[in-house]
């Protein structure tokens, strides 16, 4: 009965672990996304701020952050453009979801208040500065990955043509906050 | 005249420096905010983000970055509770606004699409933990600045009131973005 029930602790305590939700923010992976080969930067999650934003649609309810590396942040500072050669810029999105806590904080002082947070995240995407490799799409490689997975080949597909407009900004929708 | 030419160039380019704008966001002022005596901490606006947030009441529509220094990103990943001594966090406040280029672009494959982007900056707020120095206010020095310069003693009066119903989260009502 023993040797049963430590078994059964065993197979329970490995079960546990097989279920442990790795961090829901996509991790540095290995795995490149299709296309353009481009890979999760290590240590983006804490990189510089370059600003925040939020997008609406009939499917999308998201707030979002860019961040970049060092050559990213220093170009944005100093308005270099085209941006230098890599340069990492990663937007992340999460859902857009309402605090109730927050607003029966701040009801008080400003009734009706609609305070808004991020939920869960949804993609990260990385664009890449290699004016050599890329020089078929601006000088920019694009991944997008969920969960630290890299999206289809179909989605790729789309980056750059959606980005083509932007040219004038090197192909970079996302100006410096003040 | 060749004299006066030169006094008159002189003078202007005076005048134009004089008129130069600071940049927008706050630099680390040395003038300490009231209260509390919180400054402004050097280098915040390249910190490591938290998380992201909107607010929007009849007197505010904003976008929101907080970020934090090292000790409080730590803490943050850690799950440590209460943050340790040292530890700093600042929001940054903007108005938020649409940007119709965006939507412009994003037009086509999402129809009525809404894109906000930051607008100007509105304010900073600091919070520094000091156990000992703050202890009548859970631990935490508040400062509230508005281009560089703190703002009132009325406002740093409300500070921590508002701030107490937080007190099961170290009085912080930001959560690290996933």
């Amino acid at each position: 009965m023993k040797r049963i029930a430590f078994l059964v602790a065993v197979v329970a305590t490995v079960a546990g672990v097989a279920a442990f939700k790795a961090p829901a923010s996509s991790p540095a992976g290995d795995e490149a996304a299709p296309i353009y080969g481009v890979t999760i930067p290590p240590g983006y999650r804490d990189w510089s701020l370059i600003s925040v934003a939020q997008l609406k649609t009939d499917k999308i309810d998201q707030l979002r952050a860019q961040v970049g590396n060092e050559i990213a942040i220093k170009a944005y500072k100093e308005g270099t453009l085209p941006f230098p050669d890599g340069s990492i810029i990663v937007a992340m999105h999460w859902t857009r979801v309402p605090s109730e806590f927050n607003n029966k904080v701040l009801d008080p002082a400003f009734p009706g208040a609609q305070s808004f947070v991020v939920g869960a995240p949804v993609n990260i995407q990385v664009m890449v500065k290699d004016s050599k490799k890329y020089a078929a799409t601006g000088g920019w490689g694009f991944g997008d990955f969920k969960d630290g997975k890299p999206s289809s080949e179909a989605v790729h597909k789309a980056c750059f043509a959606c980005h083509e407009p932007a040219k004038d900004h090197d192909f970079v929708f996302t100006h410096y906050a003040p």
